[in-house]
């Protein structure tokens, strides 16, 4: 079977680059249009990473591929959405405002972007949790008149959070939530991000528009969708989210609610044997295993456990009762906010929706 | 009045070294005694710090006291506690359990150590916050038999915590309280303390043994003495304790539950109001606010406002209704952990017991 | 007498800040006009300082002084020379070129900026080491027809070794210097300044243009002044330049060649002994040595050393005898780079030259 | 062919862990015994790993191999060395200097320790710089009457800075290096290593012993080998180390003085093109290329550089003229400190010998 034609859009920035790193080899996608701002338009890939400076901005550990290195950039203007079969989208959110919708009349477009990620017809897909979201794309085509259609995915920090309510909800309801995150450099990005004189020997303790992000995903994501349209769950979430000097790894310090009674081995047992969605299981970019629980109790640590299979797992550890909620139980969790919280997680969204038939 | 002539026993280690520092120019307390383990019994405290690489162990960035710099060091069992007035005492626990009582049976003794907090007849004292516990050193005197008594200071990480509560307890009673600190590496010391290999760009989850002691201290420090009695509150206490990369001052992510509705403008404004005790104002080493409530979002920070009030002061920020608790509210404070949460909060209760005439 | 009436130009930046905060109760300087880019123009001071997000972007430590912060901000192009006595300018290069020069037409200007460093006209003073070279000043006045002249300090980098080489220079001759340095993030400013997922967990070896700055600026410096011209001491120069995840103080390795025999002992004698040009000394900013030597090998260290004498002293360590070059010595120099070496620097020269009486 | 048998000495520590993780699948060498400290003796290999606080002290990111993990650790004492065909050693100098000289009675040792560097029968190899004096082991085995012998790596901080001279000195002569290294926490261990406190915001100008090492190596291992003597290459070698906030990889600023001249493109080519020792090339830990130069000013760094190669290549950027040596060069290199610098460049030396037909 051919490949899925992709172009992206954002493509020359440290999000855009975490997706041509994802998709280097990729089985089914392959990557075949580069877009960017004017400014770029019309120079080679590498000619538009060189900064003034003479130094080419390529962030990302792995090599620049040679090909991509080669190929030509055009503005998001420029493109022409039948010459591809999907898009993958890293552009700042005021920018996918315009551009997504212009691709989606034609193509499916799979966003790392806020922009429509609270649209009532947009679905919020983290693929063991809810692939079954994916079916609100009827919907929104229908009332877009889109051929095809934008599927964003969650916020980073929402992703591990939501992962590992998941079994939680399934086995024994979830009532409430309360999060502290200790977020890493690289969901700030680079435009400026986080200027090491404000990190360096200290904690940031606001980000701006994070935890209501967090908060309302988290009911989409783990809401149930009838009649083209989503509920969300009824669970309460609330949370504070810090920034602290760690380059990759959102750490999360959860206390949950569980509306059954459950013992410690329970909770634990519910997220080492969570299979998530079927359909899920087996993509490309899946890990072995969504959820890794670790025994250890100085885990997990978001230098030793961001990278576990290859950064799309959660790892979760020090789970104990908590006295003050209800069934209450709290635990630590680190997810790879660049990994399975943006670009490969954006890339899993489309391999699902490819495997349940919905591209092309 | 002549000052209160005083030994410090673990003389020689980081926290000891914060006595000496803190109470340089003290007005109404003079170290006269500096006792270490037998190593270092009979050089000068100079020569005592000196390791064996030939540098001067002295780690507080004040400059070493020449005065100090001088005195003889005794071993702890060399000590002649009728030589002073009153003692403090910066050893690990396990030689405090020994030593305290030795010097108790005849004078006051201040620690920072965990020996006896959690003993019946020990008060745990925070001045602004329970001043009136001292008086439970007469039941420990009567019990034991001693002319002295043992007041030893909370946990670094209860310190900030408990203050903070003081003013909601006693306006509108607390219910529940679910914190996540992230904590400074000093408070781990230097033997060997944090290591750098484990610290940088990471965030350990976990620190032996501190979420109990936070537990059970924030219930006893603002639960009630009556009948020579601690009666701890009835405060719900739940945490989870991280190390992150900063110097000094822990940060702590913190949702309350009060027993009476109220408003943002009402939290803040009792816990800027608030006097504390009567007596602990104006002490010495008070700060002229116990708890400073910053308005701008991205504050406290540990970097920027650990040292307010000379590292005394507990500051707060991003106060918000929380809408999972009953009457939920979420802050963040920082604390300084080696000054108002150690040898300097030791000093306080000190000064504290001294203006209630309890010191000879 | 009266005090100075300045004005600071570029007030509302990063360096401004630090003019601000060390002239805070000047004994001769008063600062009596605030001058930033017209968006701030007609804004109070800490209006002006209010970004977007609603947080007051005030980063030094010290508080903003109340006077400051009321004060109305104008913008470079409303500046009346005639209503102040002085200038200090703490703006970027390119805006340096065009305003300074209209400045000093009137009123002597202190600047922290390099656009004038190079000019034959232009002295770069730092006190005890050139204070004579100020003299120049009469040459650039008669040259370019001003009343006021321009007098810039020189790079922050520049400062440390070119006073260590001084009393080198003084009683041996210095014949060549290599150095490398290890600079802190603070020395690039924030607009964005060094970005923490660049310099966590890393070393960046390169800094654009400061290695040619520090090999002019240190020649010019020990330079000698005659007939209204500079010629360059014959030093030669040759450093490598890196920033480390430091906040603040610069470190700097450096091996120099003398022009006689020394020992360790003479070079340490050299630095300790030094007093500068007799006119520097006691100047309000002025610390009570300009060299300290410390004798313990684990220093200086630029998070226990920056602050000496209140970042106005150059710290040095790890004396040694260097095998390769004729007259071969190293050692290790420490050196605030935003006080020395920056707005503090400036004060101070403006300082020396109020006290040889070309001011007013 | 059979493996070669291995036996580990110090295989819990940090350094032990390390050769455990690079022997895994290697082709030639099969890690058949493990030795620890008697306190370890007994136990299965994750048994004696297993910390008082019940955590796994395994520090290394590779996963522990399940072979390895158990299997069973002797004391040193223990060792039956006729059941292994050589020893790698990866204990602390005091251990080594009893624990090799009774391995190489029977068999050859690798050694990671520097008890046996400065010994004049004692080869200091490199393999594509100095694989020729593995030779010197007919001398030793004769002079000591062992079967087997000892070759220790050099110092860590050596090692790249001799492959980085090892082209110059063949291509145009050497006479003189200054070199100021920026070395990383990994290179302490973890005994305590550096502390967390010590180095954040931080740089530490003094490493014991370090620059004498690297003096008395770089001239030992460029040197000479006849007739059973190696006569050290007359360079001079100077050099300041220092410690940064950096986990893994040292960064060396290099001031070198070649005997013939040379241009930037000469130099730059004589590392490119630099194959080493022809029997070096191709082992199976062997880097396709010994030396990487890049041509971005900003780079090498040591979070982006040290794993190049799976961390056996040396990392160079900014060659540049320097004007003060004679023929004088000056550049940056970043080599791995644990991987090339220690338990991988080990392994290389005995896959060296194993090619030489020193081994069985």
């Amino acid at each position: 079977m051919a490949k899925l034609r992709a172009v992206l859009i954002g493509a020359t920035g440290l999000a855009g680059q975490q997706f041509i790193s994802a998709l280097k080899d990729h089985p089914h996608i392959e990557l075949t249009g580069l877009a960017a701002s004017p400014r770029s338009a019309g120079k080679s890939y590498v000619e538009a990473l060189r900064a003034a400076n003479g130094m080419t901005a390529w962030f990302v550990p792995e090599a620049l591929p040679e090909s991509i290195a080669k190929m030509k950039v055009v503005s998001g203007e420029e493109i022409q959405a039948r010459d591809y079969d999907i898009a993958f989208s890293a552009v700042e959110s005021d920018v996918a405002k315009d551009l997504e919708p212009r691709l989606a009349r034609d193509i499916p477009v799979f966003s790392a972007a806020s922009a429509f990620r609270y649209e009532a017809d947009v679905p919020l897909v983290i693929p063991p949790v809810n692939a079954a979201h994916s079916d609100l794309i009827r919907a929104q085509q229908k009332q877009r008149g889109w051929k095809g259609f934008i599927v964003p995915i969650p916020n980073c920090t929402t992703t591990g959070l939501a992962i590992t309510l998941a079994p939680l909800a399934e086995r024994f309801g979830v009532r409430s939530v309360l999060m502290t995150s200790m977020q890493a450099m690289s969901g700030a990005g680079r435009s400026p991000g986080v200027i090491g004189l404000d990190i360096l020997d200290n904690v940031i303790p606001y980000i701006p528009k994070e935890e209501e992000k967090v908060q309302v995903e988290t009911k989409k994501i783990l809401g149930s969708l009838a009649h083209g349209v989503i509920t969300p769950h009824d669970i309460q979430v609330s949370c504070t989210c810090t920034r602290v000097a760690v380059l990759e790894g959102h750490t999360e310090s959860v206390f949950v609610s569980l509306a059954e009674k459950a013992s410690v081995k329970d909770v634990v047992a519910a997220m080492r044997e969570w299979r998530g969605a079927e359909v899920a299981r087996g993509l490309p970019s899946a890990p072995p295993q969504w959820i890794e629980v670790l025994d250890e109790p100085f885990r997990p640590q978001p230098r030793l456990d961001r990278d576990t299979h290859a950064g799309m797992a959660t790892t979760v550890g020090r789970v104990r009762e908590d006295n003050v909620l209800p069934n209450g139980f709290k635990y630590v969790l680190v997810s790879h906010n660049t990994k399975m919280g943006a670009a490969k997680g954006a890339i899993l969204v489309a391999e699902l929706m490819h495997a349940q038939g919905l591209l092309r």
